[in-house]
């Protein structure tokens, strides 16, 4: 079982952030650091089926979470190849499975609210019947991965304008992804979890994002039962999380949490006189 | 011409939140309002369009802008009806002209990366030959809408998890309008301004998110000069900017801002004694 950080955010990268010159507010010349954003071509098998906007790392395991959580990519199916052209800026995802997704990609077209940042109708199908385990979490493990994941150097610190999801166990934070997209950072966990073949009955989600509906939805669809945010909730989130089991944490920050669902797992074990404040 | 705030966030009305009850981190039962967050099926005439979420208020503005802005209401169309009915959740924009765009909705499909939450395949195309005015930008117009913008009472300050994006001319916010996403907010003002006919070369874009390209291109398109953020920059966001004349001004927090496009356009005007700093 590992027990330290596999994936950690590339500050220092050079392909991850650009410089660019400007003027500040007192009309000063400024060179800044600012983070990329290239377009990313996702194929299964023969067909063209994304292209998603994305920092543009880890494109393997961006392409092949992608296509787990809408569902194209099944469970158990056997991934044969995975090419990244970045030439081209595509992946190509290969399964021994043959696939043809023509007339979903068109229903998508119909139901799907890119509004919001993903295909909305075909999730909420999957849902049905999902039912998560109550893994325990204990308030001193919540701390710890909050500290851990603030203080350690990331683009988000480095250039801001970016979202991190970070898949942890226990107090451990063991991948954490960053992305112009904030499901782009949750595909790349979905990615590096299929692809390793990581169990996610004993993991916890923590997101820099909101908890929408559709974060909601796609950490319930990866099996995932702990989700957890410094930021806040939407009413539709709260009550899919309720009837799927998913135990969630907002408004993290500092000593302070609130759990609008799954309190029951809470174990209040964090020595409150050691949990620092925030600004 | 408009001198005064039009359209105001409404935290007050009982449709856009919902109280929940949870604990929080003493363990201590909480009610607090989260936002809520409703599908919403947009119509152009006999064609479903896309599904987006949102808080739910303004659905016709929602609609005609989301429809403006991916370049499938033009400019000069007649809309002759806009019917929205609350309990199937559905707007219908009809237009004189006959409308189809059973191709466009197939290509989006191909092309589009809702990872980022908009059709982009197609707006990078609607970019082409766009070319925005050189409209002046006073440092102190600056100041005092963020100001204002940050103190007037909103969703956001209420219940957190949503964004704005402000209408603006000179100092004065016009139209000011908050969403689940991020998008939405800006599609609002867009329907607003296509149905009354107001103009954009005078006009200021304020958005609490950040200036993705995505941000960048539908402000571009909207025909709006100047785009202003509390948030930070992508690489391309940028480019894109600088390309069609676009002046940003990003990480604007206090005394402090940054412009990255358009500083030959910045009068530097504000007494900067006066302005205060935050927190």
């Amino acid at each position: 079982m590992t027990k330290h950080l596999l994936i950690k955010p590339d500050p220092a990268n050079p392909r991850l952030t650009r410089g660019v010159s400007g003027v500040d507010h007192n009309g000063e010349a400024q060179d800044i650091r600012v983070v990329e954003e290239r377009p990313l071509t996702i194929y299964l098998n023969a067909q063209e089926i994304v292209t998603a906007m994305t920092i543009g790392d880890f494109p393997e395991y961006l392409a092949v979470g992608y296509l787990r959580n809408q569902g194209m990519l099944l469970a158990d199916d056997v991934i044969t190849r995975v090419d990244f052209d970045e030439e081209v800026e595509t992946v190509v995802v290969r399964t021994e499975r043959k696939t043809d997704y023509e007339e979903k990609l068109k229903k998508k077209t119909r139901t799907s609210g890119c509004a919001v940042g993903t295909v909305f109708g075909d999730m909420m199908e999957g849902l049905e019947g999902v039912k998560l385990p109550s893994t325990p979490l204990k308030t001193s493990w919540l701390y710890s991965l909050a500290h851990q994941i603030n203080t350690m150097p990331s683009l988000y610190l480095e250039a801001g304008a970016i979202h991190g999801s970070v898949l942890c166990r226990e107090d451990v934070p063991l991948v954490y992804m960053e992305d112009v997209g904030r499901h782009n950072a949750v595909d790349k966990i979905a990615g590096w979890m299929m692809l390793e073949g990581e169990s996610a009955d004993d993991k916890i989600m923590y997101t820099t994002g909101r908890l929408t509906s559709e974060m909601v939805i796609k950490t319930a669809m990866m099996g995932i039962p702990t989700l957890v945010s410094r930021s806040g909730f939407t009413a539709w989130g709260v009550e899919i999380a309720r009837q799927v089991g998913l135990t969630v944490i907002g408004r993290m920050r500092g000593k302070r949490f609130i759990c609008l669902s799954g309190e029951a797992r809470l174990e209040w074990d964090a020595d409150m006189r050691a949990v620092k404040g925030e600004g």
